[in-house]
């Protein structure tokens, strides 16, 4: 039995996949994978993404070349998540050109942009 | 215009929220919340979520004391998941007894449980 069929993939076929810093354990980003982008991310020890806006597999980095490289791979209690620890190849996860897509905090009830911009996406995209 | 009304609520009314120990860094566990659980969350100061198997919602610790003291509260890139930082009460957030729910690890290609058992799950949920 594999360990793909322990996941109990939901009625889209996908599980939430957290991505974490390995170094730093800064939360890089949250993503969905599909049975494949699961497969392969194990395979290749790189994360691949099921892209739910493009209906694709994505191998994080295919575009921008910030792969993800798979340190350690954990599973939930409940088997609907995964947890990548990574080490961020240039250190920078989200498309914003930030380490992390998740740079709003709330201060007195608003989203405030509190992490800067690391590259300029223009330049991160131009390929 | 509230903070959460810049939440695309999924078409279940959800967003999934990611709870995160502010001192370890450690990733304790996934879950989703809806916008009442968010309100109550930033409100109490404390983690509430919607419980999908319970359909009510779940203030984290009701039964156990394992309360989530809110830190911080981040939110992503394209706002569809938010990133708690907490104050695990007890140090245990899992119902396992264990202080994470992400405690399999993909070894070999099986999960193999690697964090130990804090208490009984038999003393925690006695009340």
């Amino acid at each position: 039995m594999s360990f793909l069929d322990e996941v109990p993939w939901d009625a889209d076929g996908l599980i939430t996949a957290v991505a974490q810093d390995a170094s730093s354990g800064k939360i890089l980003m949250v993503a969905s994978m599909n049975r494949e982008a699961l497969k392969q991310t194990v395979e290749r020890r790189e994360a691949v993404y099921w892209s739910r806006a493009r209906k694709r597999l994505w191998r994080k980095g295919e575009e921008s070349g910030h792969v993800q490289k798979l340190v350690e791979l954990r599973l939930d209690c409940d088997a609907d998540a995964v947890l990548l620890k990574v080490e961020q190849l240039g250190g920078i996860a989200c498309h914003t050109g930030r380490e992390s897509c998740f740079f709003r905090k709330l201060e007195d009830g608003r989203w405030v942009t509190i992490d800067p911009v690391l590259k300029d996406p223009s330049l991160i995209y131009k390929r």
